[in-house]
């Protein structure tokens, strides 16, 4: 892996000190750093390097799913963190940068290999990709990336915007756009379980597949985020992007190679293919929720009206559920359901894929409707493949019932998804981030929606905290003569 | 259910004690007998009916899967038997055999309905058939049934001679002739499995099917078998009746009922698809085998020539591996491969479905050959099915492996292959004993064979007692490009 240097913008910040340098570290233990390896760590405030050191050193103690290493190996690990104060806004102050970066590039005697992570709020990735380019920051002659956190955007317009602005500073293949879903071992598994298993490779389209079910579902409320979440939403803060890259990974077609460009291809052919809505429809396609007081763990909670910071007259959703339709030769008739939330019932993500069930009425003399088979993919809190099949029960007279078959990976040794991230990066593979096309084609879905919601022409649907959400989300698959499992 | 008579052959014989006796009293424990039900037992030793019935109870005692019952309870199962000597070769011992019968109907006051159950040696079923038929006991107002034991012929010509005995005295339909491997729960489950599951019935074919493979390796020896096995062979005594039925039940297509009818019907098209082979074909398609000493969990044991009443000359096959062909439109090119033997390494009878692999080069760059997908089906000692599948191992960068997901049941409380199969006679469900088609179509593959090994024109593969068999088992698949499971 190439010597290089991780320019951290937002390094005093919480996702650096939650999931970045956690990350680092983890990686650093399993030797997956580069040998020359060096993290210049850009605040506001005036930082010396031993204060960012130790405020990293807490972060690992804080956050690190394994412990601390000795002393030597810390002290090792740690050298690699300077600090540098900028204000973003400064264009000066990014001429001082490339002074310091190309110093240390020098002390190291490393190529000019430079990966920008812009962990910082949404206002801010114009005016630094901005600087980085006007500086020279990023006239390397080595390479150079960008890592960029979520929201990409606030709808379709921005998104294009922000898009246009950091290509002027960066190719497409030099931009990593972070979404965390994309590094959940069991999200990157859906290549894998429809690639290398030619049973299901076989069974992955609309012959044999009745519906597809995708839901994230939370527990937590709005908790402190009140300013950032009433504005964005389940459809921004969740459905535009993790939602949308769930169902690319679960209907993206075999490629012919496993490559970043091979997969993202076919990505895109999903989306190219996805059915766009007009504002009437979303009318009858999308369930909007928003949740009142109610229960969670036992445990009364009150309503999103009544959340510190939110407006009683806010019209925001906090549930969203969907049909979509992906218009192509494999998932034709075939709905995609997705659906999520907060406050509900329980913290789960995963996709079941509904298989079509012809033989239904086989067993009737038997007074049994056999059940459906199902795929079960659970990404969170567990990763955990399971497949439910109709067996004889010899216990009840070798009467049908279900069965469950399933696997479950132990999990507790996992490398967590900003590690896997961030490894792929430092190496240059982008399979698992979100392509420009993929955020376009996802916003432009989402558009319409957007537009809908905020001309009040579809109902908000309240529901309980602690339910499944809104009745109207039931109603929805059962149209259709399906149910969420 | 209806009231009945239950006129047992071979009522003090071991079959009788272990099996027969135990699984009418756990079917009498579940409520599974008819109300007025009656046992009459035959045998030529002279008992009273006391010690009949003390003899049924201590065979309960021995062989029940579940405890005795209190003394009333007891006390009413084993009113039900009557004892009755009968020399089977005396033509008047039937007439009074039936005054009997007619008296018992009389007093309990059910209909003329018999089930004759021959527990007997083969040289026997014969002459009862014909005795019944001439007696009169099988003319009866009610309905008859015949429930025989294997071995159904010594080869094809005499199995022929059988039926045609038995045919003078019962229809076909009457005739329940007991594979205890079709009483297996997961034998019976094949059925289910294939049918009630879309999505394995969809892959149930020759376009994603790349073999089967069905075993059943035992680590006994002859035993005290010396006198019937050796002239058995395990061709005879496994081959031509339980390991058939497991290749017409895993083979046979989904019909438009599920009947027995219906059921033995594509049994039979799966016997009829089946290729024959010219005794030159044996040479290629079939392995015998014998075993030499070895050892058998860690313990020393004899080869066959040295077990106790068989002589040093026997070519008698202990183990067989053949390569069968279904010239259909399901299973056209797709190789079965069967095999079972004495003396092997694990007492386990499984059905492994391997699915072909076109992919298995896709993660090619990862150094990687994907694992073909495979299903199994463990029909004993364990009832479980598994289905092997790939995954990526995020412990291990998400490098793709195997894994199994698998369902077992608890089969602590499963009721036994007897009580299932009797309890079918008892209603008259004939869905789950072999047909006449089936044993005759069975032989007729088998015929050649038995020639060929009484010309010797096959080699006889000595293996050790512990292995898997000999080598040219495993080349047999080799040849194929494929390994047993």
């Amino acid at each position: 892996m190439n010597s290089m240097t991780f320019v951290l913008f937002g390094a005093t910040g919480d996702l650096a000190k939650r999931k970045i340098y956690p990350a680092l570290y983890n990686l650093y233990l399993d030797d997956k750093l580069p040998d020359s390896f060096s993290v210049i760590g850009l605040g506001r405030r005036e930082w010396t390097n031993d204060i960012f050191q130790s405020s990293v050193e807490q972060s690992l103690e804080s956050f690190s799913r394994r412990p601390l290493a000795d002393s030597a190996k810390m002290e090792k690990f740690l050298r690699a963190f300077h600090y540098h104060a900028l204000d973003v806004g400064d264009t000066e102050g990014y001429k001082q940068l490339l002074e310091v970066i190309q110093q240390r590039e020098a002390e190291l005697n490393i190529p000019e290999n430079r990966l920008f992570y812009l962990s910082v709020a949404p206002e801010f990735f114009d005016i630094i990709s901005s600087n980085i380019y006007a500086s020279g920051l990023g006239s390397t002659k080595g390479w150079k990336r960008l890592i960029i956190e979520k929201p990409f955007g606030h709808d379709l317009q921005t998104a294009r915007e922000l898009n246009a602005n950091l290509s002027r500073a960066f190719e497409e293949d030099e931009i990593y756009r972070i979404d965390h879903y994309l590094g959940k071992p069991m999200v990157q598994n859906l290549e894998a379980l429809g690639f290398a298993n030619p049973i299901l490779q076989a069974l992955w389209n609309n012959e044999y597949i009745a519906n597809v079910q995708i839901t994230a579902s939370e527990t937590v409320g709005v908790e402190t985020r009140a300013g950032y979440y009433d504005q964005a939403g389940a459809i921004r803060d969740m459905f535009q992007n993790h939602m949308m890259q769930m169902l690319m990974m679960t209907a993206m077609q075999l490629p012919k190679r496993i490559s970043a460009t091979d997969i993202r291809n076919e990505k895109r052919k999903v989306m190219d293919a996805l059915r766009l809505l007009t504002k009437e429809d979303v009318i009858t396609e999308v369930v909007r929720g928003q949740y009142t007081f109610g229960e969670i763990g036992a445990k009364p909670v009150v309503g999103y009206k009544d959340e510190p910071g939110i407006e009683a007259s806010s019209t925001n959703d906090t549930f969203i559920a969907a049909r979509l339709w992906i218009d192509d030769e494999f998932w034709k008739d075939v709905p995609f359901y997705i659906r999520t939330g907060k406050r509900m019932h329980e913290k789960s993500t995963k996709i079941v894929i509904e298989f079509k069930n012809p033989l239904k009425d086989l067993y009737a003399h038997e007074d049994k409707e056999t059940a459906p088979n199902l795929l079960v993919i659970e990404v969170n809190p567990d990763s955990r493949v399971s497949l439910q099949l109709n067996s004889k029960n010899p216990l009840n007279d070798g009467k049908l019932e279900t069965i469950t078959i399933d696997f479950s990976a132990n999990l507790d040794e996992v490398p967590e998804a900003y590690e896997l991230l961030i490894f792929d990066a430092l190496r240059g593979d982008a399979t698992f981030f979100a392509h420009w096309h993929e955020v376009e084609l996802s916003w432009k879905w989402v558009q319409p929606v957007l537009e809908a919601f905020a001309e009040n022409i579809v109902p908000l649907h309240p529901y309980n905290a602690g339910s499944m959400g809104p009745e109207a989300s039931r109603e929805l698959l059962e149209q259709d003569g399906f149910k969420w499992w």
